[in-house]
C-alpha cells in the first residue's frame, strides 16, 4: 500500500516538503502580516536551510518528494491545469472583463512557469512586461506593484494544505485567505499526478468544501497518534464543525474509529496543535509548558442511529483521553522546565513542532536547545537543522513537512 | 409598473424600512466593533427616533413597509421557510451533529417568532433554556452567553442589502460577516412575499453569488442618478468585479445603459458613497469637503464582440463624468464651507446621507446643523429627524431606507 | 468650614462643573481615540444636557461653580497667569525659538480669552490668521491644521483632575498625556481664585508630581466613603505608588485614618472606579454586575516606626474590607439582575456612575434604565439627566462632578 | 584630544559596543513589541554574532570597550553608584513602602551584579528568590513573573543612547519608556568612569533633560558628516524642539556651526534616520530607495540677536541642503536599483545602516546582498557580519556602536 501515514513516529517512507522560492522574497514589512509571517527571510540562506533539512531526511531513507516539482509536472496535464485555472481565475475574482483574458495568458506558460507565478504570485507591473493588459476596472484600478496574483508563501507549510490520515487524505480547507489557494494545488496533484494516479491501491481523497463557513481545519492540527485513533486540535484555524465532518468521513470508510479533539485556546501563538504537542514515540509527546490541560471531546460511531457520539472528556482527564483513544493504560508527556518567560520563547521558536523519522529520532531546530536538551535526557534521539530564517514563519520540522507514507508504530 | 425606482430624488412612493428591535440590544461595548457599529444604542429612544423617521415619511405620502413585517409573513410560506432554514442551518456553520436538529427547532417557530430570532439572535443560554441540547462538539464548546444565531443589528441599514436599480432589485454579496446572513431573508422576500409575486409587471431580480470570493457590493454605493445611469462607489465594501457583474446585468436586460463607478479610498469613515455624496433633486448633489475628486470609469455596453466598454476619466473629470452619463452640460455640487474638522465631524454623523421624497426636498439628522444650512441656503427644504441613538450605527436617512418605488425625475 | 468633603453622599453642598464648549467641537473621528472618546459629540445639545444637570443641582440647592468661569477669572490674576503660562509654554515643548514668543502672545490675552484657548486648543491655521509666525522649525513642520496647542475635551470631567478628600484637595497626576495639561488649571485655581484664597479655614492643598514616572492618580478612582475612610481603584489610570503616596499625605495630616485600594482589572471598560461603583446612602453600593470580587489592601498608619501598615483582603473579602474600614457591621451593596450583555452595556453608559446629592437621592442618566430601576426598587430616589450626547465620553453624573464642599453622613 | 567625533567615515579609533546578554533572553513573544523588538533572538547565537563583529572591528585597529564592563566599574565607584540608584529607585515608581528597602537591597551588590541585575532585569519572583519582600501594595499587585526591574534590551544599540558630536557628548532623552532608564547608565559612565574622567582634554557633556515633555532625541537619528556640520533626523523618536535645543547647545560651545533637520515619515519603519542614509567616505551616501526627497531646515548661528536662524529648504534641495553644509558642491547618493518589494525588505534587514571603519570601508549584514553589491559596484569596500539573530532587533552596525573617537575626513 503505497500512500498511508499510519502514525506520528513510525518509520517515515515518503514526504512532501516545499523548497523556498519566489514566493518567501514576496514578504516585506508592510505585507508580511496579512500573509501571516513575523519577519521577513533572506530567501538564499533559507533554501539553505532547507536543502540541509531535506539532505538529513533523505540521509535517514525518506524519500522526498518537492511540492514544486509536483505541482510543476501536474499542470503539464490538462485535467489539472484546467481545474487550477479555472478555480483561480473566477470572475468573482478578476471581473467578466479580464478572467477570460488572464485564464488564456497564463494558460499559454509551461507546467514550471505557470507553477512558478501560482506559487510565486505576480504584480500587476510583472505582468504589463510580459503582456497585454485587459480593459477592465477590476485592473485598471490596482497600483502597479499591486499583485495580480498573490504570492503564497505558506506553501512552505506543506502539513498544513492537505492531511493524510491512515489510508486517505484530505485536501483543507484553510482558514486564512491568505492560504485558501494553497488547497486547489494539492487538489491537482492529488487527483491527477501520476505518482497519485498510478497507485496500485486506491486510497480515500477528499476536499473540503469551500465557501463562505467557518468550516475550517488544517493540517498542523491533525496527529495520526496510531492504532486508528486521531488527536485533533481545535484552535484558531481547525473549528469544531470541521471536525466533525472529518469524523463523519474517517468512520465512513473505516480509516480510524476515534477522534479526540482538544478544545485550544483560540490565538496565533497556539497556532496549531503540533505547535504545542507532538509525538516522539508511539507513546510519549512533547508538551508546551504553557499550555495546561485542555477539555476534550472523544467522538466515535454512533449507535441506535447516531451518526456520532461525543464524550466530554474534563480538563485534568486530557492525557488520559488521549491514552483511552489509542488503548494504552497512559501515555508520558515531556516537558521541559524551565521558566515562564524562557518556555514562551521556545514554544515561539518551534521547541515542541518535531518531526520523528521513526521512533523516538526527531529532527527539531537547533535554536531550541531547553527542549532538545530534554529530549535527549529522555532518550530521545534529536537530529538538528539551522531554522535561522526559515523559523521566521513560525513553523518548525512536522510543519514543513507533509508525509505520504509512513509506516505504523506499536 | 409598481416596483421601479428610476431615480434618486425623484417622488418616493414606496420604502422598506427596518423599525429597530432586539438585535440593536444585542451589542455591546465587546461585540460592537465586530457588528460594525461605534457605539451601543439606547434602543427604546432609538425606536421612538425611528418612528419619527417613519411618521415623517407617511406624511408626505410616502408608503412604508417595515422588514421585520415582510420577513415574518415571508416566513409563513413554505418555500421562503425553506429557503431560509436551509441557508442559516448548513452543516459547514453548525456541524454534521447539530445542524438537522436546530433546524427542526428553528422550523417549530411561527413566522413571526422564527423572523425574531432570526434578526435579534439567540444565545446558547436562551436556546438551552427552552429547547433540548444536541450532542455536539460545535455546541459544547460555545459559552452559555455566545450567540448560537448572531444578531443581524445592521438590518436598521435597509439600503444595502438590495438595491433596486430602475425595473429590478438585486439582493447583494455583503462585504462582512456580520451582514451576510441578512441577504437571504431580502431573497425571501422577493421571491415568495405576495407584496411581490403578485406585482402585475414582473421586474428583474437576482441575487449575487456568495463564496469565499470578494466580488462584494452594498446598495449604499449605488446610486440611481437617472436617465438610464447609476454611479457606483468603488468602496471599502464594493469591488469593482462587482460592479462589472452589475454592468452586465444592467445591459443584458437593458434596465441601464451607463455606470459611472468611483474609485473611493477604502476606508471605513468612507464607508459608502452615500455618506459621502448623495442627490438633492435631477443635477444637484452634496458632497462631503474632504471627499476630493476622484478617478471614474464610464462603463457602457461593449461594441464588436465585446461585452462591455470602459473609459477611464482622470480626477478632475469626475463632475463631468457624471455628467456626460446623466447627458447633461454640467452638474451642482453643493459643499459646505468650513474648517476641516468640522467637515469631518458632519461627515462622520451623516451630513451628506440624505434622503430625497422629492425633488429638492430632503430627510436629514438634526445634528447636522452645517451641511442642513448649507442645504437650505441653496434653496434645498430639508426636513429633520432626531438621530441621537440612530446614529450611532453611522447610518443616515438614505443608509436606513430601501426605496422600492420612486418616480423618475427630469 | 467652607471646603471640605467628607462623604461620597451627605447633602452636597458646593461643586464645580464644566459647561462642553469649543474643546469638544474639535473632536473628530480620526482623534478622538487619542483624546478618550469613543465618538464625536453634537455640542450644542451637549450644552443643553449639561444645562439641565446644572439647573437639576441648583433645584436641589446646590451651589454650581463653573469651572471656565474660575479659570478665567484666575487668569486674570498675575500669579496664576504666570504658573500657567511657564507650565504650559515650555521650551522642551514649543523648542527655543518659539516658546518665549507663543508665551508673549497668549500673555496679550484677557483671561477669558486665554482661558478659552488653553481649553479648547488653536490650530497653527487659527494662530497664524491672527498672529506672527515665529522661525522655528517645530512649527515649521506642523501641518496648518495641526493642533498648536492641544484642545482638552475631558475638562468635561472635573471629577478627576483634582479630588477632594475630607479637608484637603489634591491635584492629580493624570495617566494619559490628553489629559495632564488639565492639572495646572486646577492647580491655578486653588491657589490663586478668591473663592479659595479667602477661605476663612485653610484646607490641605497638594499637587502631585508630575513625570515620567507612572505614578499617577485620578479623583474617578477615589472614593470619599466617609469616617475617615477612603476606598480607592488601582486602575488602568491609578497606581499602586501612588496610592501609597496618597496615604502617607492623608496620614500626616489626619485627614484620614484608612484607605481600602481594589486591585481592579486594567481595562479602559473598567477606566475609573466610579464607573463600577459608587455609594447611594451612608451603607449602600451600587455595583456593575461585571465587577466581582475583588483583592483589596487596607492602609492604615504604621506603627513601631513603620510609616505604614499594609493587610492583604482576599476577593471574597472586599465588601468586608470596605466595611470593616467604615466601622460597620456590613454594606449593602446592590447590583441590577439581568443578563451579561444587558449589563455590559449598563456599565458603559454609566449605569453606576451616580452622583449623589444627599443620602439615598441620586442623579443618574436617563438611558440606564435598568440600574436606575433597581436603585428605586431599594428605596433610592432617582433624579434623570438626558445624555445622549455628554455619554458618548464615557462618564456620568459623577465622573461630571468635583464636590467641593459635601456634609457628612451617618 | 582623546574623545571626539569628527565625521561618520573618519579612521575609527574608539567605540562602544554592548555584548547581548540576559537582557535579551528576556524577550517574549507577549512582551517584545512594548520592548521594541520584532522578534525574539536565539542569545548564544546572537553573541557569536556580535562577537564577529566585536572582533572584525578589533582587526582593523579598533578599540573595542564594552558597555556591560564599563558600567560594572562604574558602579563600583560610589557617585555613580548612587547617582544610578537614586534614580532607579524612586518613590514614584516603587512607592513609599518598598523604594527604600529595593534602593537598600541592590546597593549590596557589587558592581558586576549590580550591572547585570539593572541591565538584564529581575523578575518579583527572581527577587523574592533572594531577598525579603518589602510589605507593600506595590509589590503585592504584581505577578510574580512580572518585572520588578524591567530588562533594558535595546542597550544593544549603543548609538542612541548617547551620541558624540564633535567634541562633546550629548546623554539623550530617550523616546519610548522601554529605554528611558538607559540613559543614567551612560550619565554615570561619563560622569565617573575613569576612562572619561582622566581625559587630558575635556569634552564638552550634558544630559538631556527628562520628564513628561516630548523633547526627544536618538543617536540613531544624529549624523556627524563633517566640517562642522550635523545631520539630523526627525523622526518618530527625534522631536523638532529636542533638535533646536541641540542645535542651542552645539553652537553655544563652538562644537559646531550648521544642522540641517530633515522632516522624516514618523513611522516605526523610518526608526532613525540611520535606517535610510548613512554616510560610506566624506561625500557620498547610501540612501534607501523609498525614502524620496524630504523637506528639510538649515539651522545656523543666529544674528542680530537671535539666537538661532532657520531656513527652509523644499524636498528637492534636500541633498543640495546637505552639500552646502559641507561647503561641497555636491554630494554623491548611492541608491540599488531594484523593485518596491525588495527595496523595502532591504531596508528592513538595515541595509542602508552600514558602519564605517576608515573612508570607504564599511562594515555590513551579510544578508542585504543587494545593498552590499550596489556600495561595491561604486568602489566601497563592504565587510559583512553575520545578522541572523541580532538583525531581529531592526538595527544594523552603525545602530550597534558608539564611536567614541573617531577622526576627521577630508
Amino acid at each position: 500500500m503505497p500512500f498511508h501515514v499510519d502514525s506520528e513516529t513510525g518509520r517515515l517512507r515518503r514526504v512532501i516538503l516545499h523548497r523556498p522560492g519566489l514566493e518567501l522574497k514576496r514578504l516585506t514589512p508592510t505585507n508580511k502580516d496579512e500573509l501571516l509571517f513575523d519577519d521577513v527571510l533572506w530567501v538564499r540562506r533559507a533554501q539553505q536551510e532547507h536543502d540541509i533539512f531535506a539532505a538529513l531526511l533523505r540521509g535517514r531513507g525518506v524519500e522526498v518528494r518537492l511540492f514544486g516539482e509536483l505541482l510543476a509536472e501536474s499542470l503539464e496535464i490538462p485535467g489539472a491545469r484546467s481545474l487550477v485555472l479555472e478555480r483561480v481565475f473566477d470572475e468573482r475574482e478578476y471581473g467578466p472583463l479580464a478572467t477570460d483574458a488572464l485564464r488564456a495568458v497564463f494558460d499559454g506558460l509551461s507546467g514550471a512557469e505557470l507553477a512558478e507565478a501560482l506559487v510565486g504570485g505576480m504584480t500587476k507591473r510583472e505582468y504589463l512586461e510580459r503582456y497585454p493588459a485587459p480593459n477592465s476596472v477590476r485592473l485598471h484600478v490596482m497600483d502597479l506593484d499591486e499583485f495580480l496574483l498573490q504570492p503564497l508563501p505558506n506553501h512552505l507549510f506543506t502539513r498544513d494544505t492537505s492531511a493524510w490520515v491512515y489510508d486517505g487524505v484530505a485536501v483543507n480547507a484553510m482558514r486564512w485567505p491568505a492560504r485558501q489557494r494553497e488547497a486547489v494545488h494539492f487538489e491537482a496533484i492529488y487527483r491527477h499526478h501520476p505518482l497519485f494516479t498510478s497507485a496500485e491501491v486506491p486510497f480515500h481523497h477528499w476536499s473540503e468544501p469551500h465557501g463562505a463557513h467557518p468550516s475550517t481545519i488544517e493540517g498542523g492540527d491533525v496527529l495520526v497518534i496510531g492504532r486508528g485513533a486521531v488527536l485533533v486540535g481545535m484552535s484558531e484555524r481547525t473549528t469544531p464543525q470541521a471536525v466533525e465532518l472529518l469524523a463523519r468521513r474517517l468512520f465512513a470508510t473505516g480509516s480510524a474509529h476515534t477522534i479526540v479533539a482538544l478544545d485550544m485556546p483560540k490565538r496565533r501563538a497556539f497556532m496549531h496543535l503540533d505547535t504545542v504537542l507532538t509525538m516522539v514515540d508511539a507513546e510519549t509527546f512533547t508538551q508546551y509548558a504553557g499550555l495546561g490541560m485542555l477539555r476534550s471531546y472523544t467522538i466515535t460511531p454512533g449507535t441506535g442511529g447516531r451518526e456520532l457520539s461525543v464524550a466530554d472528556n474534563p480538563p485534568e482527564h486530557m492525557h488520559r483521553a488521549i491514552a483511552e483513544a489509542l488503548g494504552l493504560g497512559k501515555i508520558r508527556v515531556l516537558t521541559a522546565t524551565q521558566d515562564l518567560h524562557a518556555a514562551e520563547r521556545e514554544q515561539w521558536d518551534d521547541g515542541c513542532n518535531v518531526l520523528a523519522v521513526e521512533p523516538g529520532v526527531v529532527v527539531a531546530y537547533e535554536r531550541t536547545v531547553t527542549s532538545n536538551t530534554e529530549l535527549r535526557r529522555n532518550g530521545v534521539e534529536v537530529l538538528e537543522i539551522p531554522g535561522s530564517e526559515l523559523g521566521r514563519g513560525r513553523g518548525g520540522p512536522r510543519c514543513m513537512s507533509c508525509p505520504i507514507e509512513r509506516d505504523p508504530v506499536d
